[in-house]
């Protein structure tokens, strides 16, 4: 792996280790330090120049902490003459903020993918984004990487549910794709969460379309933030006669009450990657983390040694 | 004032207020809040089509935050067809980091400049940026103003000290000019404090170049960010035979343990401005704050009626 550097900032460290693990290069030498005032002080430690150098960050919470870091990092690196500069963003932050829903909102998915560009990155690794035209957003060479295989796997090879009894369930429209890739897996039928509001002001009502009766159900989502829309499906699936609810995301942003709220919910287990870092406090037993490492590393050797990553993306 | 809007965000909501009242219009409506993970939402919620619009913001702690807010802004107001996108940046954050001083350093000033242009902005109004040359990092318009004139008039008008016995200090080489400036309008003759390293890891020396004793000596700076420097020049003054040391600085970054060294100073009055916000547990009976409203509402004022805003520099 000549010419070739990983580095890794703040959000996720211990998933930047793996990589490099996997990669076989130990992680390149750099320190992120804050000056007394709070700005950001970055200092990359060993030469770079001519390499292809991949900077491995999350832009999840501290999410604009986390921006600046890989921001001006970008811009060191540039600054230190590597031949090409890519960033590793797992966890894509400010993705749901990518179309004007109201007046006078901003369209922020697109702002940051202006912001990567113009700090000096000519390349973007991601994992599932929010939207997949988020793509779209960016002039510079995107690689766009799918967990549904990951998260397939484990249900196929390690889960101990009866693979003849399930039902895969998209929680939205906007996921139907999601959930018929990961059917097409496991060889299962699919049902679709209808959501909908009978009259302004009054709560939502979720109609189950398909039949989940005795069923296994697996709910699969792209993001899990407050956990509650997953939590109401996992009761109404439940209610509508399914025998157990799994529950399974790429991406594990858990904030406020989420995990608290996975707990009391009737979900047996909730499987996630670790495209976002799980804190100590938000561990549980009912919460299963597996690692894109090996994804992200194996992406990172193609994109260097300029072989084909398509086959790394269904 | 037709076609003019004025909009706060969080840095400095006091002073956008205060530069509002001055400029005779009513801020804009607008809210900026956080989504549970910790991500910016911004809502304009009057219509600025076809208007020049101010976003007054100063990058300062938490300076992530900060800068992100007014970025996001700036896109949501040119998304909302905005005339012209103006941002009034009382204190730009980072300054300090305008040139590589190492190997392998990013250049985050430069940086910065070039994401608010990316975001949207047709033009910045600063106010003593920590190195001039930070104006050529801008391809938009820009405004440089300064406070000299400012604090000069306190000195002349309010301090009560006697004008003939005056000298003022640069507290280093690179703040000659500024001194120099203060100087002529006080009419009173400069220091500067050489400072130097006699050998590597052998405390700095503070030498005075020029005569001090008797005099009331007042130091300028632009930035007092942790006051060490500042503090020990003070003594140094004071050994050299100065009867009083005043300071004064544009910028109160007063990060870490600088009230608490201001306080423990020789130093009798430090005049700042209110580009950065004081806190409440900053303010101190040695510490006195005067306004730049004025000087920033004429300076939207004039540029909006397009007219000359030259002599609001000197
Ligand atoms: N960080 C966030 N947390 C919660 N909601 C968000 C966030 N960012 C954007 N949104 C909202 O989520 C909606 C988009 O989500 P979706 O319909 O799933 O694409 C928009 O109405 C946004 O205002
Ligand atoms: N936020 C900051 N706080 C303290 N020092 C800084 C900061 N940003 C940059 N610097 C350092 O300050 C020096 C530049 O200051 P100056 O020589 O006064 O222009 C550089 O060596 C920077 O590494």
């Amino acid at each position: 792996n000549s010419k070739l550097k990983i580095f890794s900032l703040n959000s996720n460290q211990a998933l930047a280790e793996e990589i490099s693990e996997h990669a076989g290069i130990p992680l390149g030498k750099s320190s992120v330090t804050h000056f007394s005032d709070g700005e950001i002080q970055i200092n990359i430690e060993e030469s770079i120049r001519g390499y292809d150098v991949f900077i491995v960050q999350s832009t999840s919470q501290p999410v604009n902490e986390n921006l600046m870091e890989l921001l001006i990092m970008i811009d060191a690196v540039k600054r230190a003459s590597a031949r090409t500069v890519n960033v590793v963003i797992p966890y894509y932050g400010y993705a749901r903020q990518d179309r004007k829903a109201r007046s006078r909102e901003p369209i922020t998915a697109k702002l940051v993918a202006n912001l990567l560009e113009t700090a000096g990155a000519t390349r973007v690794v991601v994992l599932d984004l929010h939207a997949p035209q988020i793509q779209g957003f960016f002039d510079i060479l995107i690689d766009h990487l799918v967990a549904v295989p990951l998260l397939s796997d484990y249900f196929l090879n390690e889960s101990g549910i009866d693979l003849e009894n399930v039902i895969i369930v998209s929680p939205d429209h906007g996921g139907v794709t999601r959930a018929r890739k990961m059917a097409d897996r496991l060889k299962a039928p699919i049902a679709i969460i209808d959501k909908r509001r009978p009259r302004p002001n009054v709560s939502e009502v979720m109609n189950i379309v398909g039949n989940v009766e005795g069923k296994t159900a697996i709910i699969i989502d792209d993001i899990i933030d407050t956990a509650g829309t997953i939590s109401i499906a996992a009761s109404a699936l439940i209610e509508s006669g399914a025998k157990e609810v799994y529950a399974c995301c790429t991406h594990p942003v858990l904030s406020g009450p989420a995990v608290q709220r996975i707990n009391d919910s009737v979900i047996k287990e909730l499987i996630i990657t670790n495209s976002i870092a799980l804190p100590e406090e938000k561990k549980s037993p009912k919460i299963k983390q597996l690692s894109v490492a090996r994804l992200l590393a194996e992406t990172i050797v193609r994109v260097h040694e300029q072989k084909s990553v398509s086959t790394l993306f269904d």
